[in-house]
């Protein structure tokens, strides 16, 4: 016998809940305006539309200003912990959205600043939470997240090869190639390469560049395969054993690794129902 | 002792089976007429062929699409659920590659959209059904259904991605690249080198725009790993225990991931041999 | 007790074998030999190289092709079965890397056809058929050779997907792109595109066209994934069960799938002796 | 209870462990004088910066080739095996750290070889191998060591089709390509597009090369999952089953693949204690 819920229980379950019906409503409304209010700031950078339509798009962008404070105001009413929603990564996203605008009024041009709106479409995931969306999301991020010491490591490892090659690329090239004259472009012509992006405006033009950049694409496609083989790990062994908690451990003799389905401990005979979810 | 079969029911047996000489026959004949017919198509694309045998292409067109319109017919009358095959993928491909060269009698130049018979090449994998073919592309097919929420939630953090970068280099290019004017082409730009395609006609110039290049190239390294750990986890677990059903349960007490060739529920002790294939 | 060997067994080994240490030589031999020539190969069609020691290359040329026939006389003469020797890859390439020079003789230029030397190199995968090269080679040749069927679906379909989105960017870039003038053209884009390759000589340039290329790029990201993750399966399958048979089948009773130390099969208790390597 | 250290004990501990704090800021320290160093080299290759400030830039050499002298000195010191740190890996590029600027006295401009300075970030892997850096790094680099032979067969036979594909191209492109005019140019366009970097400077323009173009591209779709199959299947089988020795074997019987966490081999009963970790 739950007590009847204060209005800014009601707001909570409305603005930071997905599991009610008008929470889903709300959710959705946001994230259709969001979309919106990209689309206005995306149009508005090419010029041939804005100059025509110049206070048209203000006054869009005023309005959207406008509903994004009220939202953003309702949030901060209607949070648990208030301090801890604005100093969140959501909470600094909802503000940076509304603020460009309202210090354009003191420092015309600084509404440039408005495309922070983009990362406000993170708030899509949020509605991603609901049904089997979860669980499937949920394995890549774990997979992600097992990974990120790995993918650290092995891209500290890229960043050193590419200056490196660079380095030597700009050694070979310095003097015959006027788009790699130092190491700077030399690193940027790794980093091009190394990724396979190739968009051709920094290549080798010597003999000897051409030799030596074969050979960074060669040694490159193994290198490729890294990354993918540790996120691939991880995702496989989440899809292979969907259930199987990251850290399920024994409770008495912290054994880990038990069968999938198992109930009681292979070493010790203790239930492990605790640790099932 | 079956009752002998009408025309009706011989005529479905060509048309739609591929388990009988005859309907297997018929088959690899529409292949055939299918890849002659686009082969065709592409051809009259080339000016300095078209121009040259106008008339003979217009022959050729008229002949196959009266070709198709008779095998088109013949499918509606043998058809068990008539309505249900027009308004089927492949029944409505079959219409749309008749179609523009009757509607180009009356609109000229629509004939173009006879591309559409392209569409029909899919009608390739229908003879894939024989053999050995159907499992292997099955398991491929399977995995992709199984992967699609977590694809499509991938995709849309791409996209997402995509316009943040795109707007971020729009903001450091500005003024400077006449290939980076706004937010749209940078989108552009983003799509382009995140996905490694690289064409190099929208590139960065400035010194901060390489480096915001560089960044993005580098994470765009560890991103591409996740679709292909997705697809790859989700072929890897039906390859390893092939015969596994994806959602094979016990009856009785609804358990699963029995060992792949288990004759009992390894919980229960049921059978489990209706749940085999 | 064996018989004393015949000079054609001998030779057999020579040739044939890389269990011996004659065997051995006089495969590292050859196998030289295949590199220097083909290097001179490729030296000569430097222009630059070739006009200054012309008669030199000449030389060169049939210094090799006379080398090398008298290698293939001694390769049909060693052989078990002579005429499957010649008839089969090896001895076509054998027989393909002398006679353009014998036919330069007739008709001139036909020498270029020398190139053809190239394929000798594949030689060097029989000198890695020692040691362990074998098993580790063994893997990836069993894992493609298990892919090719899933890999000829896959590619079929990246083969229709490349016509008809070629097709589709024919219709929207068709008057507006000089280098999408026609739908070969197009195909040449989507195919280009797809691989992620990217040179940049057949881009978009109209907007809608753009808009196609991202969209045809995003969709290409998840697709590169297939082929990938099928190759993976199966190499995964046997790096982590290296020694299962992989048609191990138990004699009496058909089952496969036995446990990979299995002494005897999990269903019937017959002996798998017999299957083990 | 041990002996009081020497210095040269208290030096290598400093020098050479990372489990001290004193050792840990030691490393911490010349890494950061490493990177501040090849900034400097980076920056110093800058024209523009490094003509204004040549003065200060030769300062900034000298003051980090005597640091790094001293710190030379210091490991050869602190070694427990001299000759060993001096000929190690580590030691030669210690060594070639310092030595260009020293011969830049005697040869001027061998200075620019102090890029050799970037092989010294490597040091960075040193601190990772601090907490649980060691463990994630090890699966990668211990997968990749397992890989090893199948990746160099791998490459030998993509080198070999680069030279197949490129003369193939040279032989079609010939007389009507200025950037395809022998076969080392062809080599170079076979690597470039196999490894889907695809510049674009060197492209066919000839309707027959775009086809073998296309072919080449497609085939190397499927293979490019090879070495990411290799390194996956590899990785995965650490994540799956991290703590499996790869050469566990039982001591009394030779079996191998016993279950993860078994103390007792499966086949003869034999404790497997000692082949824990």
């Amino acid at each position: 016998m739950s007590a009847p819920k204060s209005l800014r229980q009601k707001m909570h379950e409305l603005v930071f809940k997905t599991d009610t019906t008008a929470g889903n409503t709300f959710d959705l409304v946001v994230i259709g305006l969001i979309v919106t209010s990209v689309s206005f700031v995306v149009l508005e950078s090419v010029d041939s539309i804005a100059t025509q339509h110049h206070s048209f798009f203000q006054r869009v962008e005023w309005a959207f200003t406008i509903l994004f404070t009220f939202e953003y105001l309702l949030r901060i009413y209607a949070a648990k912990n208030r301090w801890r929603y604005i100093t969140s990564f959501f909470g600094l996203v909802d503000f940076l959205a509304i603020f460009p605008t309202y210090l354009s009024v003191i420092i015309p041009g600084s509404h440039n600043l408005l495309i922070i709106r983009v990362l406000r479409l993170m708030r899509i995931f949020r509605i991603m939470e609901m049904g089997h969306f979860v669980r499937e999301g949920g394995i890549v991020v774990s997979a992600l997240k097992a990974s990120r010491i790995k993918i650290f490591i092995f891209l500290s490892f890229v960043v050193i090869a590419s200056v490196f090659m660079g380095a030597l690329m700009y050694l070979v090239e310095n003097g015959h190639n006027p788009e790699i004259e130092n190491i700077p472009e030399g690193i940027y012509w790794a980093i091009v390469t190394l990724t396979t992006v190739g968009y051709g405006d920094a290549i080798p033009v010597t003999g000897r560049g051409k030799l030596l950049a074969s050979i960074v694409m060669i040694l490159g496609y193994a290198v490729i395969a890294v990354p993918t083989g540790i996120v691939t790990a991880e995702i496989s062994s989440r899809v292979l054993s969907p259930r199987k908690k990251e850290n399920a451990k024994c409770l008495r003799c912290n054994n880990i690794d038990h069968h999938e389905n198992a109930e009681f401990c292979y070493h010790c005979g203790e239930s492990l129902e605790d640790l099932q979810d």
